[in-house]
C-alpha cells in the first residue's frame, strides 16, 4: 500500500534569523516524501535539471521513497530564494527560478498507478487533474494549492475540486479561493465543491478540519525555536495522509489524529533547514510528540454544575 | 466568596460589519463583572460621570453586581469610539475620552476588602498596586495590561507584577513587555517576575495557558458571525476567574477548564453589541458551550504503534 504524490523537487536557499543555507534540499514533493514515508511506501513524480546533487537522490531513497517517477530533464533544476524575519509565519520571496519545472508534466508510471492514496501537492490545477485521469480510482485524493493558481486558474481549479476528497490549504487561501471572509462561510463553501473534508493550516496557530459533521481545533506545537518554517505545510500534509494511509481508517477519530500527526511532522520539520531534522526521526520521538499533543490541549469534563 | 474587578465603565460608540451602537455599555470592569457573575458574586470599583445612564445600573444590578464602589463624580463618562473591519482581531480607535476616568483613584469599600479573588483589569500598574494595598491578603490577584502602560510605566508594572498571580495579556503585549519575540521565551521570561500562571490571548486563535509545569493550548470558537469582539477580553477573564472562585479550586486541571469558560464567555460576548448577549445566558447555554469546546479540541490517544 502506497501514497502517490505528485509536486516539486527543488533546491532552495533560505535565510533566517538563525542563519542561511544554499541550495538545499527544497520542494512539497520532497517535504511530503520524507514526512509521509515513516508512514507509508511513498511514489514520488517530480523533474530536477541535470545540476540536481546525487546526495538528494540518496537521501529521499535513504527514507525508501521510490523514484521511479522522478524525472531527470535537460536543464537546472527549480530554485526557491527566500528569507524569513522574525515572524516565521510568512516568507519574503527573493527569487522564484522555475526552469525544468516550466515544462513538468506529470507521467505516472505504471507501478505507481494503483497508490490507494494521492497527493497532489501544489501544481498548476490542470496538471492536478490530468494526474487523476492517469491513476486507476484511488481510495483517497488530497489536495492543496496557493494563491498563484486561484487568482490565475480559478476555473480549473474549481473542476479539479470536484474529484478531491481532502482539500489542505492555509487561511488566507480559503478565503481567497471563497470570497468569503468568515472561516466557516469559506469552509462551508468549500466542502459543497467536491471536498469531504477541508484542513485549513493555520501556521503556528494550528490547523482546523472541517466536515460536514464536525469541527477539529488542533493547536500548533509550541516551539522553543523555529529554525526555519519552509516545508512545514507540506511535511503536515506527508504526516497527515501518511496516517490515514498506515491505518487505512478514514473516520472522523482516526482524521483527527492524522492531523495531529501532520501536526507532529510540521514542528520536526521546523527545527531545521530542509529534511534535516525530517530525515532522522525515530518513530519513539514521533509517538512521544503526539502525546505531547495530547497534553498540550487535554481538559477534563465537567462534573458538577457551575450553576449557584 | 466574591471577586473584587477594578477598571473601567464607559460609553462606547462601535461600529462593526453589521452595525453600529452609540453610547452603549462598555469598559474592562463591566465586561468582566457580566461575564463572572454567572460563576460568582462581584464586587466592582470603577468611576462615572453624571451622564452615566440609570438602565445600565439596573442592567449590572440585574446580574446582582454590587455597586457599592461604584463612584460617580462629575463630569462626563469615560468614552470610547471606534471601529472594527473584516479582521475582528483589531480595532480602529476613533477617539478616547477619558473624562472622569482620567482622575480616577480606586477607593475600595470596606465590605470589599475582604474579596478571596481579585481582578485589575487594564488601568495604570501605580493605580492596580495601590488597590492591592488596600485589600486584605487575597487568595488569586490577575491583572490585565497593555500597550500604553508596557511603553509608558514598564517599572511600575513589573513592580506591579511581583504581587500578581495570574498576568492576562495579549500575544503582542507578551513580545512587547519582554523584548522577546519567541512566545516561549516571552512566556519563561513573565513567569520569572512574579505570576505563577501566564494566559496569553490570541483573540480568533484562541488562548495559551503557561505555568512552570505545563502548557495548555485553547482554541477559539469557530463563530458563525463574530459581531461585535469589543470586551471580549475582559469577558474572557471574567469567565476564567469566575469559575476558579466558584469552584475554588486552583489545581492545573481547574485552570485549564477555567480557561474554557473564559473562551465561552468571550465567544458569547462577540455575539452582539455591548453585554446584550451576554447579560441573559442560561447556565444550559454556557454549560453546553463548554462541551462544544470539547468536542471541538478532543481526539484519541494512540491504540496501536505507527510503526511499519
Amino acid at each position: 500500500m502506497s501514497i502517490l504524490v505528485v509536486g516539486s523537487v527543488a533546491l532552495d536557499t533560505v535565510k533566517t534569523p538563525f542563519g542561511q543555507v544554499i541550495d538545499v534540499l527544497g520542494g512539497s514533493a520532497s517535504y511530503f516524501s520524507t514526512a509521509a514515508s515513516y508512514f507509508s511506501d511513498i511514489n514520488l513524480v517530480a523533474v530536477v535539471g541535470e545540476d540536481f546533487p546525487d546526495e538528494h537522490v540518496e537521501l529521499m531513497k535513504g527514507r525508501n521513497i521510490d523514484l521511479t517517477g522522478l524525472q531527470r530533464m535537460p536543464g537546472k533544476t527549480f530554485r526557491w530564494v527566500g528569507e524569513y524575519g522574525y515572524d516565521l509565519n510568512e516568507a519574503r520571496t527573493h527569487s522564484t527560478c522555475l526552469n525544468v519545472f516550466e515544462s513538468f508534466r506529470p507521467h505516472i508510471p505504471d507501478n505507481y498507478k494503483d497508490s490507494p492514496y494521492v497527493f497532489l501537492a501544489n501544481i498548476d490545477p490542470e496538471l492536478q487533474l490530468d494526474v487523476l485521469k492517469q491513476v486507476n480510482d484511488p481510495e483517497l485524493v488530497a489536495l492543496d494549492t496557493m494563491n498563484f493558481w486561484i487568482e490565475g486558474k480559478a476555473e480549473a481549479l474549481r473542476e479539479t475540486l470536484r474529484h478531491v476528497n481532502v482539500l489542505i490549504i492555509n487561511e488566507a487561501e480559503a478565503r481567497q479561493l471563497t470570497q468569503e471572509y468568515h472561516l466557516l462561510h469559506a469552509a462551508r463553501a468549500l466542502l459543497s465543491w467536491g471536498p469531504w473534508a477541508l484542513v485549513i493550516k493555520r501556521g503556528s496557530y494550528g490547523a482546523l478540519l472541517f466536515t460536514s459533521e464536525s469541527i477539529f481545533s488542533a493547536p500548533a506545537y509550541i516551539m522553543d525555536k523555529v529554525f526555519d518554517p519552509t516545508g512545514a505545510g507540506d511535511s503536515f500534509a506527508g504526516g497527515f495522509m501518511g496516517y490515514l494511509e498506515n491505518t487505512h481508517n478514514t473516520t472522523e477519530a482516526s482524521i483527527r489524529q492524522a492531523i495531529i500527526f501532520g501536526s507532529v511532522m510540521a514542528s520536526f520539520n521546523c527545527e531545521n533547514f530542509s529534511v534535516q531534522r525530517l530525515s532522522n526521526l525515530t518513530y519513539q520521538e514521533i509517538e512521544q510528540r503526539f502525546r505531547e499533543f495530547r497534553q498540550l490541549t487535554h481538559f477534563d469534563d465537567l462534573t458538577g454544575s457551575i450553576r449557584r
